[in-house]
Order: C-alpha cells, then sequence, then structure tokens
C-alpha cells in the first residue's frame, strides 16, 4: 500500500529549518522518489504563525496552528518535529511514537535533557527515530559515528559544534575586536540568538556533546556531568598572546576515555594553529575523532542553516521512508538499545592533566614573575615559556603570560587562587587549556 | 537461527587488510555481538600462502589455500573478498553472490572494471554488497555520499584519495626533494609499491573517482572517460612556485556536474594554502564536496593501512549481519536500482575552463616575455600574475612562471605547443590546472 500511495509526511514547525524542508522536499521531489522507491508526501503542516507568516507554497496540504493535529493525523507515517525546545516537543514525540509513527527531530535540547525517555519510547514502540539534524547540521556526524564507524574503538573525540561561537571566536582573532562588539555584530547577522546564553556559555555545545558521547563511546552521560564553560571572559590579549604561541583559541566540545572513565567537557581550548580544526573558520562545524583502529578523523560541513540542517531532517526521512516501503524492523537509534548505555564513570575536573596557558596582570615592578613562579612550582606546575612584555599604559600593570607543561586542574586552580591574592596582581587570572593531540 | 548462532564469516585474502580484519574482529568480539545482536564468528579463510606465511591464531576455523572451498562453503553467510585485483576476484564474488551470500569488499579495481556485472549481480540475486573500504579506507565516504547527503544535489567533489600522490606530494614540499628519491623513500617506507605505476600515474585515484561518481552524481563513468594525469613529471621548482603564488599540489580526483555535463578528472592541482585540502598531510585522504543545500564539507581519515581498512570492512560486515539477523532485504549498494544510473555526459577537457600555473625554461635574453605572452595572448589567455627569476647557473635557462585568468584548455593547449616551438623555450614546458573553489 505504502509503496504505491508515497510515504506521508506531517511537518510541526515551519520556522527556519521547516521551511527549508519545504523547499527541498520540492526541489528533490523525483530525486527522493527515485531513492526511496516511493514518492514522499508532505500531507500536514503545522505552526504557531501559519495564520499570520508568510510561508512557502503548500498546495493540497492540510495546515494548522494545533501540533497536536498533525501528530494525531492518522494518515502520517513520519512525523519531523522542529519546533525545538523541550516543550511541548517532548509530549508530541512521545505521542507520535505511541502511534507508531517515525520521528525525525533536529531537537538536541529534547534528546539531551529527555534522551531516555525519548530514545526508550522508540524501541518500546519499534518505530525509527532519526536525530541527523540535531547535532552539527550538515555534517552526517550520526550515521558516521553509528554505522562508519562501528567496527572501532572510539578513543577521544574533539568537537567544534557551535557555529555562533566559532564564529565570533575566528572573527575576534581575524578582526582584533573584543568579545561584545562581535556578539553584537553575530546578532545583527543572525548568526546569534537575542539572547546568546544557550550558545556562548557553552550550554548548546554541552548537549550535544553528550548525543555524541553516547553515539561514540556507548555510554551515557547527563548534562549536568559535562563541565561547561563558555568564551565570555576571553578577551582579546589572549587570542593575540595564543597566536604568539603558535596556537588558535576554538570552543571545544571533548570526550576522551581511559581505562573506562571519560572525560566530557566544553570550554575555550588552545590548539595547534596547523591544526586541521584551527582551519574551521566562520560558523563551520566540525568534529575530529581518535579511534584505536581508525586513527585520526575529520568531519567538516556547515554547523546550522535552513538547507543545511533540511538536508540533515530529510536523510534521516528518506531512510525511515525506505525502510517503511520494505517494511523493515528500525534499527535503534543509537547503534544499540538504549538499556546497553551504561551510566559513564566520568573523571573530574580535579583531575584533569594538562598543559594551561596563564595570564596574569601583574603590576610592572621586579620580583613579580619570582613570585608567581614561585606559587605555580609549589604546586608541581612547571613553565615551559613566559611571554613578559613592554610597559604598562596608564593602569600600571602589564601582562604576564605562561605556557605550562603538563599540570593537574586541581593544582592549577590552587595556585591561581594563590596568585590572585597577592598584592601585585590586579583582577582575575586567565587560564585556557591547551590541547596538542589533534595530529 | 542465525540470531542465535551467530552471523558466519568467510575470508578470502589474509594480506595487510585481511590480517587486519582477524585482529579487529578478536579485540571488538564482543561490541560486535552487543551491536549486531548476535556473535560474528569467523568459519574460514583462504590465503594463498596459508601454509607458508605467518599469520594470526586462527583457532577454529578452516584454512585453505583455495578461495573457492571459502565462496564455496555452505556455512558461511558473509564473504570478505580481500585479495585485491579483478581476476580472480570477479569470478569468485559472482560465485558467492550467486549462492545467496553477502559480500565485502575492499576491491575498487573490481568494481570500477566490473561494476556492471557486480552490482547488478547483487541485486539480480537479493544480496548485499559492501564496499566502504574500496574507497578512501578509514573514512566512510561510500555511506556519507550514500546516505549523509542522500536528499541534496551533489555539485562538486575534489578527493585526495590517493596515500602514495599525497605522500609524496607532501614530502616533496616539505623537504625541498624532488620526485625520484621521494618515491624511492616511500617505497622503502611501504608507502608505495615496487611497481608504483596505479598510484603516481592517477589510475588508482580514477578507479575511485568513478565509485564516488555514481554515488554522488548517480550516474556511470567508465575509467577510460576519466582524463588521468599522475604526478611524475612535477619538479621541486613548480611545488616552490606554486608556494609563492599561495597554492599547494595536490593530486586531486574532480567531478562537477552543471547542466547536465560532468567533469571527471585527476590530475595534480594547484589549490589555496589555506584551504582544508591544502592541510591534509601525509598518506592521509581527504573527500571535499559542494552541495547545493548542504555547501561544502569535508570527510578527513586514513586513507589506507591495516586496521583502518579493516574497520571499513567490518563497518560493512555489521551492516550485513544486522540485517541478516532480522531477514531484512539489501538495499541497493549505490543507493538506487543500477537500471537507474544512466551514462554521464563526460565534458571533453578541451571545452574544460580554469586557471593554469605556467612554467616555461627559457633562454635568459630580452624579449622572451614578449614573444610568450603573445602567443599566449593570442590565444585569449591572460596573464595574472608572472615571475621572472634570477641568472640561469649553466645551461643558460631561467624560469618564466605565469598564473593565467580563466582559460579554455583547447587554447591552452595550442598555446602551450607553440610556445614549446619557439627557439627561445628549452625542453617541455609545464602546465598545472588551479582550483580556486575550495572554500
Amino acid at each position: 500500500m505504502m509503496a504505491r500511495e508515497g510515504v506521508k509526511l506531517g511537518l510541526v514547525g515551519l520556522g527556519t529549518v521547516g521551511s527549508g524542508v519545504v523547499q527541498l522536499l520540492d526541489r528533490q521531489r523525483e530525486a527522493f522518489a527515485r531513492k526511496i522507491g516511493a514518492p514522499l508526501q508532505l500531507v500536514h503542516v503545522a505552526s504557531r504563525s501559519i495564520d499570520i507568516k508568510p510561508h512557502p507554497p503548500l498546495p493540497g496540504v492540510r495546515l494548522s496552528v494545533d501540533p497536536w493535529s498533525v501528530v494525531q493525523d492518522a494518515e502520517v507515517d513520519i512525523v519531523l518535529e522542529l519546533i525545538g525546545g523541550t516543550d511541548p516537543a517532548r509530549s508530541l514525540v512521545l505521542e507520535a511514537m505511541a502511534r507508531g509513527k517515525a520521528v525525525v527531530t533536529a531537537n538536541k535540547a529534547l534528546l539531551a535533557l529527555h534522551g531516555d525517555e525519548v530514545f526508550a519510547a522508540a524501541e518500546a514502540h519499534g518505530v525509527r527515530l532519526g536525530f541527523e539534524a540535531s547535532v552539527a547540521g550538515g555534517i552526517p556526524i550520526i550515521r558516521t559515528l553509528r554505522e562508519g564507524f562501528v567496527a572501532d574503538r572510539n578513543k577521544a573525540l574533539f568537537g567544534i559544534v557551535n557555529g555562533t561561537c566559532n564564529y565570533i571566536l575566528a572573527t575576534m582573532s581575524e578582526d582584533g575586536a573584543e568579545f561584545a562588539p562581535v556578539l553584537h555584530r553575530a546578532q545583527e547577522l543572525g548568526l546569534a540568538e537575542a539572547d546568546p546564553r544557550m550558545d556562548v556559555d557553552g550550554i548548546d555545545a554541552a548537549q550535544k556533546l553528550t548525543l555524541l558521547i553516547m553515539l561514540a563511546f556507548g555510554v551515557r552521560v547527563p548534562v549536568e556531568a559535562v563541565y561547561t564553560e563558555g568564551i565570555r571572559q576571553l578577551d582579546q590579549i589572549d587570542i593575540t598572546f595564543a597566536r604568539e604561541f603558535g596556537y588558535a583559541i576554538k570552543l571545544l566540545a571533548i570526550a576522551k576515555e581511559e581505562s573506562g572513565v571519560l572525560e566530557a567537557r566544553v570550554h575555550p581550548t588552545m590548539i595547534p594553529q596547523d591544526s586541521l580544526l584551527a582551519g574551521v573558520g566562520g560558523a563551520y562545524n566540525a568534529i575530529f575523532t581518535q579511534g584505536e583502529a581508525l586513527g585520526s578523523s575529520l568531519q567538516f560541513g556547515q554547523g546550522a542553516g535552513s538547507l543545511p540542517t533540511a538536508a540533515a531532517v530529510l536523510s534521516d526521512v528518506v531512510e525511515s521512508a525506505r525502510a517503511q516501503t520494505k517494511q523493515q524492523q528500525p534499527r535503534p537509534p543509537l547503534g544499540c538499545a538504549w538499556a546497553e548505555l551504561k551510566p559513564a564513570a566520568v573523571r573530574s575536573m580535579d583531575e584533569l592533566v594538562g598543559e594551561y596557558y596563564l595570564r596574569f596582570m601583574a603590576v610592572d615592578r621586579p620580583g613579580v614573575l619570582t613570585q608567581i613562579s614561585g606559587i605555580l612550582g609549589d604546586q608541581d606546575i612547571s613553565i615551559a615559556s613566559v611571554i613578559q612584555r613592554g610597559r604598562s599604559d596608564g593602569d600600571n600593570t602589564v601582562p604576564l603570560v605562561m605556557r605550562t607543561h603538563a599540570a593537574t586542574e586541581r593544582n592549577l586552580k590552587t595556585a591561581m587562587t594563590l596568585v590572585d591574592q597577592l598584592p601585585i596582581v590586579q583582577g582575575k587570572s586567565v587560564y585556557v587549556r591547551i590541547e596538542e593531540s589533534l595530529g
């Protein structure tokens, strides 16, 4: 029946991504029919503002302001949830699955915060759940981790998964501007939200990291267990000094597995200027992985935007539709049953061992370096290189910048607290973690 | 039955990749069983030298010198063809499929030269055919093009798909050495074959390109229709001048589609030094694509080697095994039926329009530039920049190097022939195509 009549889609949400989906469905109509063996047919669309906002033409499609009407539409085979946020997305998705419909979503917040319910419901109801668009829009990283890398054991993952932060940092680096004006420009360009907290405070990246971790490491980590630090505190001076040391600063989502213990963290990171990730400009995304067998891999592409994200949504739709026309059982959305994912043992940040960039604003006076390096030495932190520069201009402080050898974060934080108490040091000192192993 | 007993594998060929497969099967035994829902069991291995060469321990596995014994083994569910070459690989694979077995192969020559038979046979017999390992070993580019990018229309593809050539060119660039000694070093390191023709003459890359084209553009191109030029003719001087112009030289496999006409070519290419592909070092591979909706994407990873290629082979094995345990129909290996792939209309190289790097060895005498630029001008080729350098050292010639604006290849070749007839020009002049659009 389905093979003859086509696969019926119901779309909830007609914003940036939803409009892209409508556009691509139209543009690629024949290709989809050929690849699936049956046409894709959009039959029902719901959007709060469908009556008041302009939208692409939708001839023959039932239109509604009520998302429930789509989910409850008996004709709909696949529900595309593109409204974002956790409510009512959560209830809509659960209801659609309970009614035996496949679901495709771009909603990382929903999956990061309610994955236990949503993934388990997909299994329980035996329906497909596609979420390729939820992380790194145009990069098929979900499939790559779940299927392409299925035969390997992942050891580390480093992701540039927030295009807003990458745009801000790349622009600060190119233009020499400070954070605030660049954020403002990003907002004007539509690359940052009016309320930028989800992006610039690293929350969005942390949510995405929890999804990547399930696929790459086969364990579960709640968002709260991901150490999360944003990019607000970065000054132009740090970006400039990073460059002198041979580094670029990127907001990275990092996960590493060693002896059954997982590191899971999101923070600004200095990485070698000649590494591939350092070359990821503008609002692009990229995910760099290290596998036991595969070694280094990188997937790069558009992180967001109407058409790239729509293409990701529709890649899931094509997969679901192909399976439906052949009446195949769904494969589990995470590559293994939800129950197989054990909670990860997450390493505390205090136990982290790494190299650091440190910046102190110190009074321009002899003996300063001795005092600071003394405190660092007491905490077993040895200095790899130092830049002490010029005369102060007004406030009588000069930046003192260092790169350390490997040290534990606990010791580093103790030392920074002690240094900040020195009368010769002004304001709060800055430290940025360094990752060298990105070759 | 299968779900209880496990999925039975037969392996033909125990070379570099075959040994890697045995190693990974052992190392990832539990993970495979969990991901498939049934254990993978290697039951039969054939290798010409199984009696005389050391190999990983294979307890409980039937061993044979005869590949046919594996293919004819009634217990084997999936045949892994890892002997390479077209014969007897072709007959073995066809026989395995005729017996209803799934086949996984790393053999790009087989698929590039006998794809018509092999892909059609997979469909006719309703068996799965996996070939992720046949192009760019550790990069899941087959899946990415077939499934990840399924909803988009590809416009262009640029691949570094031959690790040998990439190693040679990267080393020539870093060390300032000439082609011959670097090739020799690559041979000593096992990165180039004793007979390097398949690699350095671009044949291997051209075969891989035909496979990528089927997946990315949904059309067929015979290997003979791919313009193929290797890297032997490149001198250190060209690599040095390329750098002065801001370019790196890479052997690229290129396909572009425009108005239903396809460009398909393999040749050394100058690309911007700050492009991601220029940063692909050593024996790595990378594929850069441009899609109508997705924009720019890059997949980067190990191009060859025992474990990366084995991981690709086993990703196909896992997929086949999952489907077998669920008794699912196979999906077509190319994402659509073989008959849906129409022969491509391939643009003749004469019609190519692009920018060029030109190098002439000219007698060091006034008027030389005038004569050469006159000939170029007569062919509608305008010069973007020129480097004319120093005095000759011995043979009385100096290099004269130019970058052109867009010109047609037909005109360029005419001009080069005419220039080479000038008495003031010594030897054969060199031209290298430039690709700027890799941002």
